[in-house]
């Protein structure tokens, strides 16, 4: 088999959907047992899949705790206890360059990375939510564009750091009593705008060097940061057409970088709801769309197009006089996703948000195995994804039913593996693994 | 059984002398093996010990990378490993209240204690090191008094952001819809000389309220921030004497506090090096000893002391002109143990080392089980102690040791428990569940 998809599946404590919670099947108290995730991780590694994915904030998630579960596990030690109960599938979580210290974080995924034997990734995100902030001393958001600056010290010196041991830094001598090699271990000494980090940091290389560093901005200077350092980008499009758009602007922008395209992996996340029968699908998704409280969709949206909650009528298309895209310091690309959502669909209102319930901005598409395995094929063969971020509505079964049913069928088709043919997340991923970053030696006295 | 003694399972590495991973017996691969700890885990869960501990920096340990394992995987991921392996043992790690954020650390810790249903403890240190400052953009280490000012403010930030959740916060109704009350989460707000957190945070309650709270500092304004907030004490004590000066006085003033005395744990380290006979001990301890490399711990008194390599002679005591205590703005505790140790016993240089690298300043006892027994109920019973932070000096042999020989002995003299009695860390402590701390009532909006 040659180049084969690429599939991620993203997690998320009861699944995507809004209303997930509220069904029948749901263990409601799944959402913070560790086996609820060891077990997802090894469905996802039966399917041999390349990747198991958690989205991240350190703060209450969304407007309001009544609807959805709201507490969320630190997301690298869910990722730890599904490490230690599989053998190959990678493990990747989102960090905010924005709320963290890049030691601490080097350190984090540098753990994990050993810990797994190079199955780690790291989701880099700048995390526009203003509840954040507010948990980390800031009184109002740090503008896009300083949030974009940070990140791209933070990742300089992530990689610094990272790039100061070598494959031959530890030489564990018992003789000469020699522990590590002093000289084959580089301080970093950066000094820059936001970040003075002298290293080297106390965790070394990993089976495959360092974590994949992967990205989810969209935004303009989203995909700059995406061209220069992501080996993997999860992205949301709407349509097959914007899909190949931003794939081919993406590709293009990371070879003007002076990257080969070929290591940048472009992966929209994609909700699939599965039924035997189309009409079985349609049902789940029914249920599930009627299980949804609308009060909080409808607050965040409010506070997205500023527009007050009580001149919205849910039965009509969105207003015409909705605030600009550039006056979002958030998440712009998400802004600018959910408005083209509603105008190119000519969605009401409640139609957006049930939309928006189901994956959060996310595509979803509703059908048998085969018609789910139709779409993946027909977005990686015409050059709109080299893989998917699979988010299931449901959790387990919605990933349950993606292994078992849709899986097979890609694999029947040639387009996924049969069995994992590397220990690492590069090499699922079909990365290189990258060099030390020699800046200078000096031995650490 | 009454009241039973706290045994620890402090873990390092390849073991805590200096020298264990020279030992034939060492698998020098071990330190960044995880199986290796889940494997300590289990042994110390064997024994029925209340716990194993982390000792932490976010910085290369030590001065010389050359000596001995520098590497160390974050150890709140260790023990997530460590905690899925495991049913009972406790699981305490060090964390820095001087290079983390408030929420981060308060999330870390409640993610492990929610993941290991309720066997958390947060080991609180201010981290004097002037290597880890140089990670965090310090061109000088914060001096003393400024670490435990923050440090305090720090712990209340903390407490705070685990106190907004209660028993009963989360519902979960799927017939009204209805997950979290948001009417039974509390928002912090804490504003502060050095934080500004809002909250809520994005974990909830364990079924031991929150994380244990440890404390390792035995300075002055280490031993008011003990008594004020610490629940068990990690301190190093060279001699019963000492041992007993320092329980009471921690004891008087944690009563003076308005604490129950009762409630704060007093655990000196020691180093067991045990053998079937007094000689096997001792021939184990020599061998260890004679593996030393001398210039590592040396290069670090002579830092300490403000006295030059080359002015220090190895078979001479102490000289009498180093410098005062009150000069250290790092690890002044430690300092004074060093100084007080050399000169109470009257120890050669060359002598203070070894003493220093087999548990780097604290107290190491080598002999039988049976004597290793006797010290232990001797330090219990004379009240110097309410339990051990066992330092094994080579892992895992040394763990192992004392699981299987000493353990024993303590269970038939009464003096430990036969099996765990509870599922918490609390319940094998001792220690009472902490209600919520209700600051003000408002739902999150």
């Amino acid at each position: 088999m040659s180049k084969h998809l690429i599939l991620n599946a993203f997690l998320m404590s009861t699944g995507h959907h809004e209303a997930s919670w509220r069904m029948p099947e749901t263990d409601v108290t799944s959402y913070r047992d560790v086996t609820h995730y060891q077990r997802l991780a090894q469905v996802a590694e039966r399917g041999k899949m390349d990747s198991v994915f958690f989205a991240d904030s350190p703060s209450i998630f969304g407007v309001n705790l009544e609807r959805r579960p709201a507490e969320a596990i630190e997301p690298a030690l869910l990722l730890t206890a599904m490490a230690v109960a599989t053998e190959r599938i990678g493990l990747v979580a989102t960090s905010s360059t924005t709320y963290e210290e890049p030691y601490n974080l080097a350190r984090t995924f540098a753990s994990l990375d050993a810990i797994s034997h190079g199955r780690a990734g790291w989701n880099v995100v700048t995390t526009a939510d203003l509840k954040a902030g507010a948990n980390f001393g800031m009184t109002e958001a740090p503008s896009h564009a300083e949030r974009y600056r940070r990140a791209e010290e933070f990742l300089e010196v992530v990689l610094g750091l990272w790039g100061g041991w070598r494959d031959d830094s530890t030489v564990a001598d018992k003789q000469s009593g020699v522990f590590h090699d002093s000289a084959r271990v580089d301080v970093l000494d950066h000094v820059g705008e936001h970040f003075r980090v002298r290293g080297p940091l106390n965790v070394g290389r990993s089976e495959q060097g360092h974590p994949v560093i992967v990205q989810a901005g969209s935004s303009v200077p989203g995909m700059a940061l995406a061209a220069a350092y992501a080996e993997a980008v999860f992205t949301a499009q709407p349509s097959i057409d914007d899909g190949r758009a931003f794939y081919d602007e993406l590709k293009a922008a990371t070879r003007k970088a002076g990257r080969n395209p070929d290591h940048i992996k472009i992966l929209p996340g994609l909700v699939p709801i599965i039924g035997s029968t189309e009409a079985e699908a349609k049902a789940i998704e029914q249920q599930l769309d009627d299980l949804v409280v609308l009060d909080h969709p409808l607050d965040q949206l409010s506070a997205d197009i500023g527009i007050p909650v009580d001149e919205i009528d849910l039965d009509a298309p969105l207003p015409d006089d909705i605030r600009p895209a550039s006056d979002i310091q958030g998440n712009r690309a998400r802004y600018e996703l959910v408005v083209k959502l509603a105008r190119s669909d000519d969605l009401t209102v409640r139609q957006l948000l049930l939309k928006l319930g189901s994956g959060r901005g996310h595509r979803s598409f509703t059908g048998t195995p085969e018609q789910v395995a139709d779409d993946i094929e027909l977005w990686f063969t015409s050059g709109a994804a080299d893989g998917f971020n699979i988010m299931p509505a449901v959790l387990p079964s919605g990933l349950e039913a993606f292994v078992d049913h849709v899986v097979p069928i890609l694999r029947q088709r040639g387009l996924f593996r049969d069995d994992y043919t590397g220990t690492t997340l590069r090499e699922h991923y079909g990365l290189p693994v990258p060099q030390p970053r020699v800046t200078r030696l000096e031995a650490s006295a």
